[in-house]
């Protein structure tokens, strides 16, 4: 069953895995009569159009942003000030203009001096990916129970607000509001440092001299191959996020050295109970986050394990009967 | 197509995610015509024969051991050398013993002393594992297309080695022969270090005063639960690995701090393109670790997205006509 939209024409400037997430869950929710997409590079719109993604595909920031009632700015945070400066002057007085930026600090600080009054600036965050890129890597249930977080200004109309967060309900979402400053902190911890350490092991991981390439990647089954799926986000998005978060990325990266200290310290004295009291507590934790259906609870990410192979057996090695 | 056996009697001691697995996998491939289990504690004995995971369960690991010509003991690798002393005595010449932990240079020392001559000591690691543990978590393909490495001393006779590498190849598993030193080398930056980090960072997560636990839990889709599912393995097991690979945890954990120093220097500096140029080179790591088989290509670990909602649309924030 299709609602009304809340929304007449939706622009989505930047389709990567989430402006494109965006347009295809927003069709199969009618949330908004039209959908008018752009982005930067021409292979990137041809793409889209292919694709059927969008209603309208056009060159422009400021053509995608005429005439739109919500304009959602999905590209890395390091260039929304700039897309905010360029579409400044072409946005309908009244429209709600958003984002799905990583930090929110800065972002608000980038973006607001560029848009106009009568224009509702919600910032906005889903907390939601894969580490795959690009227009082809979004689907339409990418939001689905996970939380999109607002971060409106103390200034912004309510009822902009809960225009928004009405259209992230109806794509899935949970929707939480909270200062940005708050949220940087929170994803800090959640999202920022994780990425920074999972970028950090798989490149030790490369540059050991006792341990090749190939044996890495060989016997990664045993934790790293994990790593290695964070590891594999956007390089783009993921610098623009740590230049943008830098003092709460600093400020757990603090707090992650002194506890990997403990825990070494641990293991340089043969301290067993340290270590057995510390991976012990961290067990209830992970079982948390399932049962609140943050995470599937299926073994190993439900990793498809292939059937047993039922070979023939070399005869050599039979037990004597 | 089942072959013939390999082994006449296969004894387990342990039977928890690794020992119920490796039973299992020998029932589904018969490589032994019969399977003798114990385990530590009287509720797991029970419950493996609740299961059926076994034709005997024994309450001893010297009982367990009378008779069999493959003797795997699958128990955390701090127990390793004191369940070595107490089967010694009780093994048939000609036997072959093995183990499944994830450490090889100390369980070998551990073990040795107490295994008499004409038993043949083929220390084995079969790297596959999920966050679960337990006689019930184990399953019969866990080992498929997984690596199981061993590391034979050199006196050991061939033909043993490769009496357990066809073992291995029927359960599903790639056989790989390396030294005890290397392999400890190997599974410290693939599997000990990754485990340690994610330890930590759950553990940092969960001790932040301007972040609740709750928030953490909320919004740990941004990656942070991933690192949750390996920080949700068995603590005990865990302990003991870094207990028994100091010397190259430690070593790895040098070169990770050193590349973390370099990467907090890019942050605190604004130096994106260090930032870019590693956060590139990682995702050509994934690649490859996806073309050889060891994840899978699906996004997000294949994790389950569920259906849009289709929610009637609320009222109030209809668009106009």
């Amino acid at each position: 069953m299709r609602g009304q939209p809340i929304f007449n024409r939706l622009a989505l400037i930047g389709m990567g895995l989430i402006g494109s997430s965006i347009a295809r869950a927003t069709r199969a929710q009618g949330t908004a009569r039209s959908i008018v997409a752009t982005a930067r590079s021409a292979a990137t719109r041809r793409r889209v159009a292919e694709l059927g993604l969008a209603d309208q595909v056009v060159e422009t920031n400021a053509a995608a942003a005429e005439g739109a009632d919500l304009v959602i700015v999905a590209i890395p945070v390091g260039a929304c000030g700039e897309v905010a400066a360029e579409i400044g002057p072409h946005l309908a007085p009244g429209a709600i203009v958003s984002d799905v930026g990583s930090v929110k600090g800065t972002v608000l600080r980038a973006m607001s001096p560029h848009l106009p009054a009568g224009v509702h600036f919600v910032p906005a965050h889903p907390v939601a990916g894969t580490e795959n890129s690009g227009p082809d890597a979004g689907f339409a249930e990418l939001f689905v129970n996970r939380w999109c977080i607002l971060t409106p200004p103390s200034s912004v109309e309510p009822t902009a607000v809960e225009r928004l967060a009405a259209f992230w309900r109806l794509l899935g979402a949970n929707v939480e509001i909270m200062s940005a400053e708050h949220h940087d902190l929170v994803l800090g911890i959640t999202s920022h440092l994780p990425h920074l350490i999972a970028y950090t092991i798989v490149g030790t991981a490369d540059e050991l001299s006792q341990v090749t390439r190939s044996e890495v990647l060989q016997f990664s089954a045993g934790g790293f191959r994990d790593f290695t799926r964070i590891a594999a986000s956007d390089p783009t998005m993921w610098r623009d996020v740590f230049l943008a978060n830098k003092d709460a990325v600093l400020e757990m990266l603090g707090r992650f050295n002194e506890d990997l200290a403990t825990l070494t310290r641990a293991i340089r004295r043969g301290d067993g109970e340290t270590l057995f009291n510390q991976f012990s507590r961290t067990r209830a934790i992970r079982r948390a986050i399932v049962d609140i259906g943050q995470d599937s609870p299926v073994p190993d990410f439900g990793r498809p394990h292939p059937e047993l192979p039922h070979q023939p057996l070399p005869r050599p090695y039979a037990a004597e009967d």
